[in-house]
């Protein structure tokens, strides 16, 4: 992916805005990373949300099935009732696809939502916000 | 803990001045969640590691043992060798101290090492930078 040139102080505008966007109450954060570490921090210092967990993925590109996703890390999310999931840019959108997909087969009790700073309008999935 | 008004100038700054000081190759980044996201993203770019995990704690100050910590979200650690624990500031040291103890146990053929921004004289563990 290219490397854009994103000051700080437009992540902290774009994040705000973000903010005033998600229009939704939930009890957890879910950061994929890398990418959406920083958010996720953000966002949980904002919420003053203590519950700020990071999921991992592997992108295979050179397998039969092109472009398939592994998640693994996933966090414990017993004690969780509405997570968001967060990350930098939605590129594709098989990451997410995935993750969504992977989360909601192991914690079919959580009510998992997803938000971007950015996103492509080619991606498979759009984000909630 | 008080909040610090810690500009992202410096914040780029002292990372920079982190990474000058680490003198050892590690494969995995740990990010202590919420403090240390940030960090280990900015880490995970600069080294260009994608095995940027992180690891929850919670402290509990009311029970019969002072200062307790819970560490949970373990990272899947099976394939690593070496890894940098990051956190933003090491403050009574308790933390890290809990989370160095349970990943060395889970995963002994792991090399740790630790490193922060800010760590308080009076912490009962220094991090390696």
């Amino acid at each position: 992916m290219e490397k854009l040139d994103y000051p700080y102080e437009d992540f902290l505008t774009d994040t705000k805005i973000l903010t005033q966007k998600i229009e939704w109450e939930f009890d957890t954060i879910i950061a994929i990373a890398r990418g959406g570490l920083s958010l996720a921090q953000l966002l949980g210092e904002y919420y003053d949300l203590r519950a700020v967990y990071s999921i991992n993925t592997i992108g295979y590109e050179d397998t039969q099935k092109l472009d398939s996703v592994q998640v693994f890390n996933l966090p414990q999310l017993e004690d969780a009732k509405s997570a968001l999931i967060v990350d930098d840019i939605v590129d594709s959108g098989d990451t997410l696809i995935e993750v969504l997909k992977v989360l909601s087969e192991v914690y079919p009790h959580v009510t998992f939502k997803t938000a971007s700073l950015f996103y492509k309008k080619s991606a498979k999935i759009a984000p909630n916000w």
